[in-house]
């Protein structure tokens, strides 16, 4: 089993190098232990009843259209809102009669713990074939840490069979809004195809809690009535709306991502094996993982690292010439020899 | 069993009474349909990485640091943050082996069905007494809508008594603010008992989704783990820390909810029965509740309405002048005899 840590923690970076710049310094910690894109969607103005009054079920409705558009779902009762992509995580495994789950891994191992924890008979497995064997199977796609991608047929496959058996097939999509065109969106609705979108990663805003499952109304009812009434802020309403409406910053914002993504290969190439990822991260390999870590950390630089696989580490997008600068100089020589062990 | 339809919809409202005036017209609705705070908690400016980065675990624990010291629980190891005292109605059935619950009612409807929902046999009863037969047993104080009131001792004699058959006694204290002194929160950790907070209500901030779960630390890491990660918001951690550690406007905001409430019973009182509530709803009792509840509707006065208590009545507190003036002109002739059906 794959033990992946969770990104985006500085308390515990700030533990682990306590002589590392700080961020009450004048030069602060660079986290790059996350996915979440380091330019923001620019927060609007939140109306003051976004905060004061309970979220009601028409902004919710609002928002749920606006996510179908979005996604391209063709219906926006195939969509719910839920408070964070990892909230979902939590109540799936609680929506389903205890079974055999199956996941493609190694993934974000939050899935495994969530259905391990509600009861469930849970694997992982490297082989997308072995999924058929489970009542349940999950795959994250584009996969985290490594940017792999699963074939849409095999996917409509598995959860038409997944659906015969009274499961389904849950694709996690928390990265798909860098390759829209890999989405199962627009098959939402599908018997057994249970979709998960996360809105904090592309748009910048982790902090809001705001995500959504798309699937057969069925299933979103379900699952609305388990999360109950107000699951989701007024503000995430609000600033979800504005942002999954903004189509020319999403737009604008790929291409960006794209090229950061460039500029971070192309200071890591020269130094380690550029194994995968995404345009919001990039995975690498080399033995000397835990040396590359230990140094990014004590130049104030937060990277992943992942427990089972010693040999691997995840990089997030630097937000500025100067991150991409101390990455470099923390790197090592740029200039030596590719492939050259740091 | 009781219906206690939500509060806080105003689309309701608008669609029910179409001719009243509209929130775009001069005369807005006036909601007194919930038990919110009309004076909110002025929000403070956010830190940007509030809404940009996965809150951080370091950031809960200082929230829960700061539930701990307001409420007057004696260590933060019994609090756990949860995105609003609803969502941990939702999750508390699923931490339990299905078994029996009794709820003191008419109370609020959502515990009834989140324990119903969740396969426990659920009933409800109006003897305190009769709640010793059942597992769980739930009780909220002050109740809502009536602001009933249970004995300390026996509630701390429950609690003892469902920890022996491995239950629990839930007490949902989400109106507690306005009477601290009959809080149960300073015996937080007490096996058995679980005590839930509501942010959003007094601190006037509903929207915001925020709420607290006191317990034994095993109980309250238990929730933790079925919530998941980052299951508050950045921003609800930022001004709620900021809320609870300012004493002077909780103890400001208490003789001003108390003055207001106050006022709202002089409107009440010469026309209907006010048969109880808290400083923050006052809930009457008339055999024209239904005459009384269209009469403030079409004047663009949205109340609580009972289903199963068709005689009753919820009034939130009106929020300026302009609102008090309505409401006595719409109960009719306020100079009338004490008692006089409207």
């Amino acid at each position: 089993m794959s033990v992946m840590e969770h990104g985006g923690n500085l308390g515990e970076a700030r533990r682990l190098f306590p002589r590392a710049p700080d961020l009450e310094a004048a030069m602060p910690w660079i986290d790059l232990s996350t996915g979440i894109n380091p330019w923001p969607y620019p927060v609007p103005a939140i109306p003051p009843g976004a905060w004061t009054a309970l979220p009601s079920p028409d902004a919710v409705r609002d928002l749920e259209d606006a996510a179908a558009r979005c996604y391209g779902a063709t219906s926006s009762s195939c969509v719910v809102a839920t408070p964070g992509t990892q909230a979902a995580i939590q109540w799936l495994p609680h929506l389903f009669p205890a079974g055999t789950v199956a996941v493609l891994g190694p993934t974000y191992a939050e899935h495994l713990r969530s259905w391990r924890r509600a009861g469930h008979q849970v694997g992982e497995t490297a082989d997308i074939e072995a999924l058929g064997a489970a009542d349940i199977a999950v795959i994250v796609n584009p996969n985290n840490p490594d940017g792999r991608l699963a074939d849409r047929d095999i996917l409509l496959r598995l959860a038409a069979e997944k659906h015969k058996r009274g499961g389904a097939l849950i694709v996690d999509e928390s990265f798909a809004e860098v390759m829209p065109q890999i989405s199962l969106a627009d098959m939402a609705g599908t018997p057994g195809l249970v979709i998960l979108r996360s809105f904090g990663k592309f748009f910048g805003l982790a902090g809001l809690r705001l995500g959504f499952v798309l699937a057969e109304p069925a299933f979103t009812g379900t699952l609305r009535e388990a999360m109950g009434p107000w699951a989701v802020s007024g503000e995430a309403l609000a600033i979800g709306q504005a942002a999954l409406a903004d189509i020319l910053w999403q737009n604008g914002t790929r291409t960006y991502l794209r090229t950061a993504r460039q500029a971070l290969d192309a200071c890591l190439a020269p130094v380690m094996t550029v194994a995968g990822g995404t345009d919001l991260y990039r995975l690498v390999e080399t033995p000397n993982a835990p040396l590359v870590f230990q140094r990014l950390g004590t130049a104030g630089i937060w990277v992943r690292r992942f427990g089972a696989q010693p040999h691997w580490l995840r990089f997030g997008l630097p937000p500025n010439e100067e991150a991409y600068r101390r990455l470099q100089a923390a790197l090592g020589d740029p200039a030596g020899p590719k492939g050259r062990p740091v």
